[in-house]
């Protein structure tokens, strides 16, 4: 029995098998091998181990996407036969004694540059494709796995650290628990974790050690401790304490159909946050009384090129036809920062949080905004929609917006194409937003307060900078009182104000923000009736 | 004559040759190139070049610096003899068909990899070394310059863009005027303009030609243009516009000795902020009543290893003295975001700004801290001393940091060290102290705020980033509001408050602090009487 100790990101207890999680991000050292003949053999066999699984991935994309789709499997695998290319790596192996991982990494920059520098468009796009194979060949010969959970059976998840990215492709059903070496109790890993409802520790003082794949293990989120391998009584208790908890929450269950309404008679509105679609299932079973944040951000990820207005058209309505006629907000398009798409092409940035992203994205690219508003305004006609702004500093940024949309009303009614009223508000997510909230009151229509973001500028820490947890106060006094003044600027204009920040679903807080006069609380689907608990229980 | 356009960040018309200064940092590409015998020539006469160039400079620091000091350039000149680092070059060159650049880049970090990997610590300190030769080696090949300006007069500069450590390392008696082609308003080479008054453009249409070297040319700082080999009357003109500039800045030397006190007699202090011993002569030259803000990061820059005590109490003991009696507020250590230092060893961060930086390093490593510390209190004893302390956010921080300095002091009053009183305060540079400068208004004796990092934070706006100049507002009403708070809640405590960012230079809105009841201004030495001006002029 190992025991190890981590901190804590939520309650809750998870038993079950580990899976070693490796990054999908390989880190690539050169050195110097002894005998070059053998290292190209361990070459040759990573090259038959990737025509296997192109050959795979082609026969499934087949099936489930399609001839067009599955072709560029085919044309991987047709490269990865390209002599020129694997006399590169032999050479670079056998004659500069170079490690295989090495030499194809600079043989597939030396192509990919000798293809991006070619006049034919064709022969251009194939740069990619000779990095992806190259980057292949890489995992394989270092034996990282693929991305993803090879897993039948849900898992406890342990890992360096996650990327958003690694967070956003994974398969969550298949995660009971996530333990990590690094990331602070602000990272995504956390933040995944809360809005998935599973124990998750960071920052654990564990070695990811081979043999520990696969062994059984208990995360206890109330403790912060992960044990490998527990003896038959630790194991026993912790049953007996997820149960308990579990009954806990079952009794929360209860709660649905009531009214989210204080013993002396006030009265909160309780929406939930959404990620993707297939979110809404979660919302409708939370009972929340709407969508309080939609982050649209996942319609533009892991692609390869921007989403029509056809296809955004479609989730949003799905959306708002689903929650049937219940308000949804729908935050525009918040990429930048962590969350990078590349068709986008962003600039490199030293401080990429405090940068060129969300509706600066936006304001700079009308057409991009355009083809999103149009998208929703269509999508209007459905349900109850409403739509956000992230990231806003000043009223001029709001004027120009309300134009914008100004536009794409008038083209919407000139083409015949029918749409609801839009409520518009913004996020309060800045300090400047805060400050000068009496000014951009006037302006919309409601305010939402994004405390993730206000937090880590108000407090000037990255709030996924791990060497700043002993810095970081998510209840700092700052916040609690730009929060008060957010919400009396809005108040005075006649505005509702909510938050939909992480501090929404903290319950310590409840109390606090109900008497502040906080008109609505959005969380993650997970905390929407312990959140009603706490509103009764004041 | 060709004639462009950038931003101007200052007025000033500056005549001169032009300097055209290369990166230090070069970007290394992986070419294919033809004929290999001809590359390894190249490479050849490159090293040549450098051996010569490390001969002149074993002489150079032998004069200056003495034998120590000169020996490693002798074991740089040593370590490019030999054989198999060649022979490695060469090979690649021949075998791969790689450039020269490349080749000995790639030489280079296989052979530092392989000293690194050494147990032998002197040969482990070759690693650094090899990549030294290589680089020098490099920069040749690419016919990239030394850092520095190899000109006998004073230049126009014209470069692409200057990163902090340039500008730091720059020889700035040698600068007429800064035109570059990126880089923002509010970027290090605007500041480091601004503070050495010279013109300056960014963002500048110009192409970085090696035929305008030499040439003459016309920096306008008033229109923001650059004018390259100017015909006789568009020169002659900028001579006559030049002439009424100064004659303009001459007038305000008949201000020193002047009080700073508006005409219905309210009276400010109107302080210099330096970032060097050799500053201390413009402050004294500016006749400003005091040094409000003494940067001491220039003490830990562009070193091996952390600065002693004894090092660092020479300097303070110094500036204390010079300043005879004038009050010298020193700034304790501010490294961290964009002023990095290699044997801090400070992690990698994805957003520096909002990082591991400044108060959080020294609270985090007291050793280093309290070296400064004793530093400071030891030179307190030979003038008026005062210490301000960046980034704070919490009151927390504050009694942890007034713990360390009454350790200082009892320590150096067992030692028998006389040291004099020194006023304690801290910079209001977050939006967090500025919303809670009531409570911190208790703990500390003056604020002086620091308008740069507040308007950063609080726009959530990198200011080095110049995708983000449309969005950024030095003047946001935001800011505007966090300083007359600031101010109100310092002086409901009966502390004094200042300003120390670029803002406090703007004679736009020098009424407006003097109407929020300011205290006092610190500025560039070089603004001291125009602030003065704007002053006597409400």
């Amino acid at each position: 029995m190992i025991k190890c100790s981590g901190k804590s990101v939520l309650k809750g207890i998870a038993i079950g098998r580990i899976y070693l999680y490796k990054k999908q991000e390989y880190v690539l050292k050169q050195e110097t091998i002894e005998n070059p003949e053998a290292e190209i053999e361990r070459m040759e066999k990573a090259k038959e181990t990737a025509t296997e699984q192109l050959e795979e991935l082609y026969q499934k994309a087949l099936k489930e996407a399609g001839e067009e789709q599955a072709m560029i499997f085919d044309v991987h695998k047709m490269m990865l036969d390209d002599a020129d290319y694997l006399d590169s790596i032999r050479g670079l192996i056998r004659d500069e004694k170079m490690n295989a991982e090495f030499a194809v990494n600079l043989t597939g920059e030396n192509f990919a540059g000798i293809f991006a520098s070619m006049d034919d468009e064709y022969m251009k796009a194939r740069s990619a494709d000779v990095l992806d194979i190259s980057k292949r060949l890489i995992r394989i010969l270092a034996g990282v796995g693929e991305e993803g959970i090879a897993s039948e059976e849900p898992v406890v998840l342990l890992a360096d650290d996650l990327s958003p990215s690694e967070t956003v492709q994974m398969d969550k059903s298949k995660i009971l628990a996530i333990v990590t070496k690094h990331g602070s109790t602000n990272s995504h890993t956390a933040i995944l974790a809360r809005s998935m409802n599973i124990p998750a520790l960071v920052q654990t003082d564990v070695a990811l050690l081979e043999e520990y794949s696969g062994a059984k293990a208990v995360v206890d989120g109330f403790s912060g401790t992960f044990i490998i391998n527990p003896e038959e009584d630790v194991l026993e208790k912790s049953v007996q304490k997820k149960m308990e908890y579990e009954k806990e929450r079952t009794a929360l269950q209860e709660l649905k159909g009531k009214d989210n309404v204080t013993t002396d008679g006030r009265r909160i509105n309780l929406y939930a946050n959404i990620g993707n679609v297939s979110d809404v299932d979660k919302v409708l079973d939370s009972d929340a009384g709407g969508i309080g944040l939609f982050r649209s951000e996942f319609i533009y990820l892991g692609r390869e090129d921007y989403p029509t207005e056809e296809e955004q058209f479609v989730i949003y309505k799905e959306v708002l036809s689903r929650m049937q006629g219940k308000k949804v907000i729908i935050r525009t398009l918040d990429i930048g920062a962590d969350k990078q798409v590349d068709y986008f092409k962003l600039p490199h940035e030293e401080n990429p949080a405090m940068g060129y992203r969300a509706i600066r994205i936006c304001l700079d690219r009308p057409e991009v905004f355009k083809t999103q508003l149009r998208a929703i305004y269509r999508a209007s006609a459905f349900g109850t929609a409403a739509i956000m702004f992230p990231m806003i500093i000043s009223v001029k940024e709001i004027r120009k917006i309300k134009e914008i949309v100004e536009e794409v009303k008038t083209e919407l009614t000139k083409e015949g194409i029918s749409f609801n009223r839009v409520e518009l508000g913004i996020m309060v997510e800045t300090p400047a937003a805060a400050v000068i909230s009496d000014a951009l009151a006037k302006e919309v229509e409601f305010f939402s307060i994004g405390t993730n973001d206000l937090t880590q500028y108000t407090l000037a820490i990255d709030r996924q900078n791990q060497n700043l947890d002993n810095f970081y106060d998510s209840h700092h006094e700052a916040i609690l009182r730009l929060i008060k003044m957010t919400v009396e600027n809005g108040h005075k204009e006649g505005i509702w104000v909510g938050i939909c920040g992480e501090l929404a679903s903290d319950t310590t807080l409840t109390r606090t923000f109900v008497d502040m006069g906080v008109d609505e609380l959005s969380v993650s689907p997970t905390y929407v009736l312990s959140v009603r608990k706490a509103v009764r229980d004041i």
